[in-house]
């Protein structure tokens, strides 16, 4: 089946945005052995929208079209699709249902302009929006069916998963191959060094194709496999894993896709050791990431996001001869920042960074990108200094992160 | 003038690459008045390109094509160019020299392989690469005159500013519309309703167009402003955003598309004041976010994230009857918390965060999303108690991050 995927939008046609949603559609289908041929973009426009959905019905068989589905004057794909199937728009009772639903769960009053959102082709699948007003529909134009989904990032997902993937299943029938994709997450080599390290994989594992993802910063290595057998795949699946680790060693954290502060806490909770962290030049993020797992406070205690020097003394007692003797960033005052954090908190792990983002504060000894780590444990406290700058502020203090807690990672699967 | 954008390659059709490009693209086209009317992207296949290239030759006056120009088998743009206008390929020798001199610049000899980067479709334009090997080139198929550019951004990006840019403005002549792009950031208010209060501005205002863009949990409002005077424009747009601001009120928290944490740092810096904050459900996202502005340092002090009750009590002085009598998730508590750090790191400002993120730890009293705030200010110590829930963790404490930002800037309005 070849598939063709339209993101609408005057946002995305004039640039402001850019488009997020195709890409993901286009992995999504791939991965379920739907070839993707095109992409097309237009604004909103009903004459362009029409003629676009009506050339894509005479191209394809399936079509995602997202956007265009809010309550406001410019939300007009229902318009368009149905001018393009030459239909009547009509009240879709159960979608006004849901658009309601959404509000009163919410304990508001559904708006006057919500009600557009329930007005569909006549005879179009309504797909259901479990994550926000704006109900999906799916509807035959020319020889292709097209499924209408919202612009949100996340409102599309959810119903692609939820809703148009089960209708492509059954449309894909018993002619379906076997598709598993594993994701073997790195951190710690550039793209292009993980790129030729692995590119003879396809040749060892004939039913599978590789695909690298640059996910800043880490690297990730997808495995794409496809067969008839189940058994053939998940075995060749297997031993692609296998031989990737082989070739990555290390620098592997996670074989199916966890990210890095999941790792992190899994090791922690394993070991049922707790954290505290000082941060300065990653200011709150370790912590952010850390908290963004559910559950994160059985291990995280604290984080002192100490900013000030002022603050360094007075809340972790790093000594004022330390950040005089040798500066805010050093392996010294890390070291008594990690293990003030540790105390303070009786934690059994301290992490502590300080370095320089930039733009500014750079100087000849310790340009922009410098980063100090240090890590307390039941070991003693430990301190690393490191040089690896980035496009911009925002990049280095997700690295500065990313390499505090691949440091944690690792001194946790060694002891 | 009107313009399309196509984005060529394996990579961004499959979905392993999100194709920023494009929107990069739009962004210039529109600020100069040219009309973008489509983007499309097809993959590394000489039917579907000749097809696709003859398809825009057929539709607009100027094209942008990325992609495609490298030395390797799968970059056919040279070639699709040439078959969809029907003209033959011949090695262009300044092109030629031009790949030769890069590499001897950088004492390397030239591959083979990268002869073919000089192969042009006859009486092409060249366009030179400052900043890579591939040379593009401009031609005509059909009525529409194609800039065929590399897709690596940052090449692409130079070749339009040095040689598409100057090409255009002379086919423009002096026939230029001013576009003026003005992005009005709101907070509080759905989109939907945000719609619905502004809906009338392209009536009002006839050369402005009205685009509205979530970008969670803020709803930005775009003015797309385009005429012949420049004078005229200026004060169309003025005269727009007072009138959305009027209808927003103080929802508004940026007339020029700043981040809450920028207007925040700003409104501290312009009061001379420091800040201080204690995090419990934000997890470290509030310092993080404030630290992600350059020059942060110089009103940000100090976070505490106390996620345990131990560390509430022990580094902000939280006292354990409040903890026992009110919960950690209470106005007591947050009032506590805020006091402590403010006074913790000598700041003027102090806000705290604890509320239930979720999936889990929400009860019928406190169920999840809600959120407490305590602000300690030059007038003493406020609380305040929400309850507003999203579809996930990392969304809830998103919002919960936005909503302590955006009352301290009401706060420090007001002062």
């Amino acid at each position: 089946m070849i598939a063709e995927i339209l993101s609408t939008g005057d946002e995305i046609r004039s640039g402001s945005l850019i488009d997020s949603n195709s890409a993901w559609l286009s992995r999504k289908l791939e991965e379920r052995g739907i070839t993707v041929s095109r992409h097309s973009c237009v604004g909103d426009d009903i004459p362009m929208l029409v003629s676009v959905l009506r050339e894509i019905g005479t191209r394809c068989h399936i079509a995602m079209v997202t956007g265009g589905l809010g309550p406001t004057a410019d939300d007009l794909s229902a318009e368009a699709a149905g001018k393009a199937a030459g239909l009547p728009l009509l009240l879709n009772e159960t979608a006004l249902c849901n658009v309601r639903e959404y509000f009163s769960s919410r304990n508001r009053e559904m708006p006057a302009s919500n009600r557009k959102q329930a007005m569909l082709p006549r005879g179009a699948d309504m797909l259901p929006n479990s994550a926000g007003t704006a109900p999906g529909f799916a509807m035959q134009i020319g020889k292709c069916r097209f499924f209408f989904m919202p612009g949100v990032p996340f409102e599309m997902r959810r119903m692609f998963r939820e809703q148009v993937l089960p209708r492509l299943e059954e449309m894909q029938g018993n002619n379906r191959e076997i598709h598993q994709i594993q994701t073997v997450s790195t951190f710690g080599m550039p793209e292009s060094a993980v790129g030729e390290l692995v590119k003879d994989l396809p040749d060892i594992f004939p039913h599978i194709r590789l695909g690298l993802r640059a996910k800043f910063p880490e690297i990730q290595i997808r495995l794409y496999g496809r067969h008839h057998s189940q058994v053939h795949l998940q075995k060749e699946m297997e031993a692609a894993q296998t031989w990737v680790r082989e070739k990555m060693g290390t620098r592997v954290f996670s074989g199916r896709g966890e990210s890095m502060e999941a790792v992190v806490g899994r090791l922690l909770r394993e070991k049922n050791a707790t954290l505290a962290l000082a941060e300065s030049c990653t200011g709150g993020l370790i912590a952010s990431r850390i908290t963004d797992v559910a559950g994160s406070s059985d291990y995280f205690l604290f984080s002192a996001v100490t900013y000030s020097n002022e603050a360094k003394m007075r809340v972790l007692g790093v000594k004022s001869e330390t950040l005089e003797q040798y500066g805010a960033v050093s392996e010294e005052t890390v070291k008594e920042m990690a293990g003030g954090a540790g105390k303070l908190a009786d934690a059994d792990y301290g992490i502590a960074t300080s370095g320089i983002a930039g733009p500014d504060g750079g100087s000849e000894e310790k340009p922009v990108g410098t980063l100090c780590i240090g890590l307390a444990g039941p070991d003693g406290i430990k301190s690393f200094r490191f040089l690896m700058k980035f496009a911009d502020r925002s990049m280095n203090k997700s690295m500065f992160a990313m390499k505090a807690l691949d440091l944690l990672r690792r001194e946790l699967m060694r002891g």
